[in-house]
């Protein structure tokens, strides 16, 4: 089998195992090819892409970019800060407009939970949007799901598998699209999860999820394999009695001195932009079992993966 | 002949019904090209086009950089927002800078009447910008000659000819390029005009352009082959006693009850974007004489049209 | 010998006489391929750059984006307006996060002295960095070395040579990047160098750099063979004793009737963009010895040279 059994890409939660076997395979030959000398491959030399970004994600929006011209697709850029969004247009009308335009396939960010779905779901019965691919580079606080997928491709570049692993993710769980789509990715490939926080920046559901909860970040350390420690996302804090700061470093920060008390090593990711000082001291960011650059690198791979795969897919 | 009689698409005012024509079928071509699997031309190689935009509109920008991608053209879009426009340079001397660059074409969107004519003719006085080609991609209130020109190809594509049709422009004709252009095209081809709209929203210089006018939204529905129904665009209106959003709907805006009431279908038509509530209801915005979306499509093979024959011009 | 004696452009100050004949030798076969009907190469087919804006400048990113692509390279454009910058992550990290995409050379600009150096000295001691290659697109008000190699490529085209011409640089030194690189580029070619604006926007370290100073603009005109006259940045100024703009354009700025005064015909030059009837008039920015627009089209040829000559450069 080399298909995805799904047509959009908009959350984890709807791949099945073998999809996500299936694009990491698809990443791991793409990573080869933008590590050789000519970086380009034709695959996507007749589609056209709109990255509809209605928030600021410069990074996610350059890998996804990159990974379209990689594959020698159009690109077409679409910010909301400049657009008919604020003229009152609706979020199905604005894509169906830029679908009429002959785009092939949508990669959008949004800020509100579910758009993408909904997205999708509302294409689907229209004549302009039918064939037409939805791609999700994170919908609020819900999921990030390319985010997840380099995250665990990286972890099985690093360790060989993910069976059995033992992954800690560290940091403000409630605030963060890549903890949910993490977990989901993780527990399908069969790891073993662990979050890690202070309370008040830990979901109330988080014990729906089936994974283990733990307050000190010490005994998480101590736990686990691999720890992805997420950034303490300042412009999205509402709550009162969160940690200042300053409190979350120091009970909660990851440092070579906390790292060193641990009699192994473990990997370390970040999904970045770091803080510096923050969640992550930069002896610890620096360190040599940190794969936090791995990542970006992977980053355009798996998108490329994705792109292609869902590109190929036959129209319903 | 299949050359237009300008060098410049700056307004419809300019044109002859054989430019016209010549770029309907040149369209015609072209939309069969963008619906190919393969939606790429060779045809403008190795000419450089400049989006200038000195207002925003994301639609309008994204449909000529989409023509202009399609030709194979090579794209730089420059956006008054973080340019040199703001440390005090003139209109002139920002677009020769363009020009000396070795660019070809200057598709800009200005915020005042005239400022692409006044572009046009300072230009072919220097030795930088006497072989540029410029299109107006809206000036002001004034023209917005390419969403005319997608207009009219639209109603001819749905109805075989312009030819003593009879087309209704509705809402606020004031404020509105999209209105001044389309008369002018509508009137070349052999159309019948009626605009309709409130009086605080009709231009006092309307009765000279040999139209008919109309206060009553029903009487003119009940009048036209084709209701080209435009946007309340609350971001112009400087009038203290304009109908407000609520009184506008109930008197002017169509939906499916007001069309029940005609004895006959008529085609719909809105250039976007759709305050959907106001001028417009769902249950009419989205019927099937509704050739909204067909316009956007029309958009891309009308402006590869234009940009195509203005390239293929022979410098004066 | 058809190699750079450095692996990134800094600043002038670190090349050599030879550096910059090269560099204009390249320049001139790269103006010739500008200026055919097919304007392309296919010289960096196989390399991304990304320019890096961590200011606006709209005009020098527009010409370093047309050097790309006349290159054929991969080009991504990343500014700070929106990124994560404002989200805490440090210089060296946005920078290695985009070069862990694979991306081969950095074009940036910067509000800091030194940003370009500080980032490649520590690009080098990094794994994802130590093979890119940095282009200093203007730091502060410190050195915008390709300004400078335009200006005096420029000088070369319209004189021949360099060596013995006497070039006085007009205007406000003080918050001059221009001014800065110029003085360097204009020594080491042989020029003789003058500087002259008010006192108050002259820098102190000025007579350490082996150029004559002149207060009255008159003078200065009279002394030179080519006159650089900068812009005057308002957005930059800082200083209480500054002349106001209609002083400064009385004792400094240069009209027709200031030059008709000379008994001979000098070069003016300006890096743009002009304030017209402040530094520059018009009838002396459009007169037949400006070559202003020479300047902005010689520009995209240097960096053509710049961009190539780096890129081909073997990795240390």
């Amino acid at each position: 089998m080399n298909r995805l059994s799904v047509k959009h890409l908009l959350g984890i939660k709807d791949l099945t195992r073998e999809d996500i076997e299936l694009l990491f395979q698809t990443a791991s030959s793409f990573k080869e090819v933008i590590n050789r000398p000519i970086k380009k491959v034709p695959s996507l030399r007749d589609i056209t892409i709109a990255n509809v970004f209605f928030e600021n994600s410069t990074r996610t929006r350059l890998s996804f970019e990159l990974a379209e011209k990689r594959l020698s697709a159009d690109v077409i850029n679409f910010s909301s800060s400049n657009s008919s969004v604020k003229k009152g247009e609706t979020l199905v009308d604005t894509v169906q407009n830029i679908l009429a335009m002959k785009v092939d396939m949508i990669v959008m960010r949004h800020g509100s939970p579910g758009a993408p779905h909904f997205l999708a779901r509302s294409l689907a019965n229209t004549k302009t949007g039918k064939h037409a691919v939805v791609v999700n580079a994170g919908d609020g606080t819900h999921e990030h799901p390319t985010q997840a997928l380099l995250d665990t491709f990286s972890i099985h570049e690093k360790l060989g598998t993910l069976e059995g692993k033992k992954v800690a993710i560290i940091g403000d769980i409630l605030h963060s699209r890549v903890a949910l789509s993490n977990i989901f990715a993780l527990q399908k490939l069969g790891a073993d999860v662990m979050v890690c926080g202070p309370n008040t920046l830990l979901p109330k559901y988080i014990s729906d999820l089936g994974v283990k909860v733990e307050l000190d970040v010490d005994k998480a350390l101590e736990w686990c394999d691999v720890a992805n420690v997420l950034r303490i996302q300042l412009e999205r804090q509402q709550i009162k009695y969160f940690p200042s700061l300053r409190e979350y470093s120091l009970y909660f920060g990851i440092d070579r001195k906390r790292l060193a008390r641990l009699n192994k090593e473990i990997v370390l990711m970040h999904p970045g932009p770091i803080n510096r000082g923050v969640e992550l001291a930069s002896d610890a960011a620096d360190a040599d079992n940190a794969i936090i650059l791995d990542q970006v690198e992977n980053g355009v791979a798996v998108r490329m993966a994705v792109l292609y795969l869902l590109a190929s897919k036959k129209p319903d």
